[in-house]
């Protein structure tokens, strides 16, 4: 493979085709898709060259694609993932890590980790990824752009592979607020507008983040209070997060077990670093373990919904860290992804809608804000974050 | 095979095991499950010979049947399902179609057919099986037992298989409207308890409806407006139940296409009457009418949503016919299917929850009244079906 080849978002070789409608709401925009859509007459990689070989090529094409392409938009090609949507890194050892381009000695995030390369380098107005456990938002906030995991359920995943369905949603990356809202409008159903507030600031995801992080985040959320009026102060996991990341990876495992558990144990799969060491976690699991966890997401969720029902948003640090850098041991990167699902198992937990707004610089790595809202209302968000956007002075 | 297992609900061979709680909610109770949902260690049909065949046992359980033992129900096997899940008769042509023991010269319906074929002979409590386009409300209609279908999102998929993702929801059937209700404290996210009400009676599905049905009906819907008040009648599509038929079917074919298409394609696997027919329709699809069909859904919906939001539950014939005889032409079979997905497809097109109840008898056949919720409530559903029950003098 070229040098070029695997810094790149895009997958290797040749690029998948499709046809796009001559007009529409996204014409003149252009996207890219994380390859565990299918695109018809295209192998589906799912970032492991073993599941490319044990699957027959896609025949039709995932309805999130086709939905982009009957809007207009022009289809570049797939992108690189972790294999099987299971990592936050965005390393993949197979076809290449993708760059970060706004720090290129750390990791791009993952698993979604190509699209938001293409994203972040400008090569695409548009790509789609999947965010199981926060793998469009944690790309997005490394790469400093714009990230939307949608209301659980709100965006087709017809044609996607499955890591964790209870958890897995289609979502996109786009570097300006108004694409990333103009692709709402094809991806999303109808509804869910009309007016948010009040900004809610999630004490124990504050208290989580690096203070360099925080610090950096304080001009972007000035700027959602000078829009929805004061941050009231608020808690969602009497807990604590290390409780949320614990109950939510047992959750994931028996799920991701359950989804390609029978895959790995015929076929014998090989994987890069990390992610055959998590699936071997996930068939060891406890059984118990899950089903109290279950029991808890009820109890968490209806807590989230109550909080949110009236239109509040929440605001917090999408990633408590920066991005990690390329040259971090494997023990750094399990402690980095702890503490980081401990925040991004919120929306994921309780199915919430959760964009990430490129806010600002800390460490020398870009850093995010999330905003966060009852299921539904992602119309909403997205035009929230084009108005934080215009007030912080950012491309929209 | 024996001509015993031909004609029963369950799977012929061994019956796959698993262990329950001994105590819990549902101690006492026994279930099935169709054989789309994995049972670790055992091989999921998906009722079709080549599917067996080129696809590992599953390695884990699935969650909605871990759920139910878990609750102490106690398991007694897979149940057969109509190929992929892909019919509403109720055939199986290489394991046997199971008796429908309240119309033997019938179909049981489909394709949770052994599901409701073990439920209706008193041979298990509980069965899990999944509606598409009214797997579990058609044959909970034509074998005279009690069947939901949720809405869509609310039990778990995890661990079965699918058919077209955005329509597909895990149900259940019970001899018995506490049971119904009790497996759905089990399964159900909390919540969406509280009144309903008033009863909406949905014109085009009652006009579409046998006379003999509408009138065996009757008694249980005036059960329901003792209950809930006077119905008021209201009109869901204004172009009438053909053209919902058409554009679900359109949706449903994009959906089975690009989730079983390749699979198809690869394997070339023999498929019972009908069966391959649907999916070479599927495969042939014109790219645009599943796309007018999305958008026309997203109308749909908010309409539906609109009609439901405070509370209202609609009342038809969960079917417009009684079960077609087993030597009915496959000319009738498919003029059956159409006027009956236009009927089911109202709350899949919506993502509603739906109970069926066994209401009466038409043409020497069980018919059952559909009692039909916006999403989340299906707990207050559950409720509503067993204050029915009581009303008409049936077993609770």
């Amino acid at each position: 493979m070229a040098d070029e080849d695997r810094c790149s978002g895009f997958m290797p070789g040749e690029r998948a085709a499709l046809p796009h409608a001559p007009a529409g709401p996204l014409a003149g925009l252009t996207f890219a898709a994380k390859d565990l859509f299918d695109v018809a007459g295209h192998p589906t990689t799912y970032g492991n060259p073993d599941w490319a070989r044990t699957h027959p090529p896609a025949v039709a094409t995932a309805t999130a694609v086709l939905a982009l392409a009957e809007a207009g938009a022009r289809f570049l090609g797939k992108t690189k993932t972790v294999e099987l949507a299971f990592g936050l890194t965005g390393e993949n050892v197979w076809y290449g890590t993708p760059l970060n381009p706004a720090a290129p000695d750390r990791f791009p995030g993952g698993s979604s980790c190509g699209s938001a390369s293409v994203v972040a380098r400008g090569e695409a107005d548009i790509a789609l990824g999947s965010d199981t456990g926060g793998s469009v938002r944690i790309p997005a906030s490394y790469c400093g752009i714009y990230g939307i995991r949608p209301s659980w359920g709100a965006v087709s995943l017809v044609g996607a592979r499955e890591l964790a369905p209870s958890f897995d949603t289609a979502g996109w990356f786009a570097a300006r607020a108004s694409a990333l809202r103009r692709a709402g409008e094809v991806l999303l159903p109808e509804g869910g507008e009309g007016p948010l507030g009040p900004p809610l600031r999630v004490q124990e995801a504050w208290v989580n983040a690096q203070p360099a992080v925080a610090t950096a985040l304080k001009p972007a959320l000035e700027a959602v209070e000078s829009i929805l009026g004061p941050c009231v102060q608020v808690s969602t996991v009497p807990h604590a997060l290390p409780f949320l990341y614990e109950q939510f990876r047992c959750i994931q495992a028996e799920e991701a077990w359950a989804t390609l558990g029978a895959w790995i144990a015929h076929e014998s799969p090989r994987f890069g670093p990390g992610v055959g060491e998590r699936f071997a976690l996930a068939r060891d699991l406890e059984p118990g373990k899950a089903a109290a966890a279950r029991a808890f997401r009820q109890r968490f969720r209806r807590r989230l919904l109550g909080l949110l029902g009236g239109g509040a948003v929440m605001a917090y640090p999408t990633s408590p860290l920066v991005a990690p850098r390329l040259d971090s041991s494997p023990a750094e990167q399990l402690w980095v992804r702890e503490i980081t699902i401990g925040v991004t198992a919120i929306a994921g937990m309780a199915g919430l809608a959760e964009v990430s707004i490129p806010a600002g610089r800390a460490n020398g790595a870009p850093v995010g804000l999330s905003l966060v809202a009852a299921p539904g209302r992602d119309r909403a968000l997205l035009a929230l974050a084009e108005r934080v956007a215009e007030r912080m002075g950012l491309p929209v």
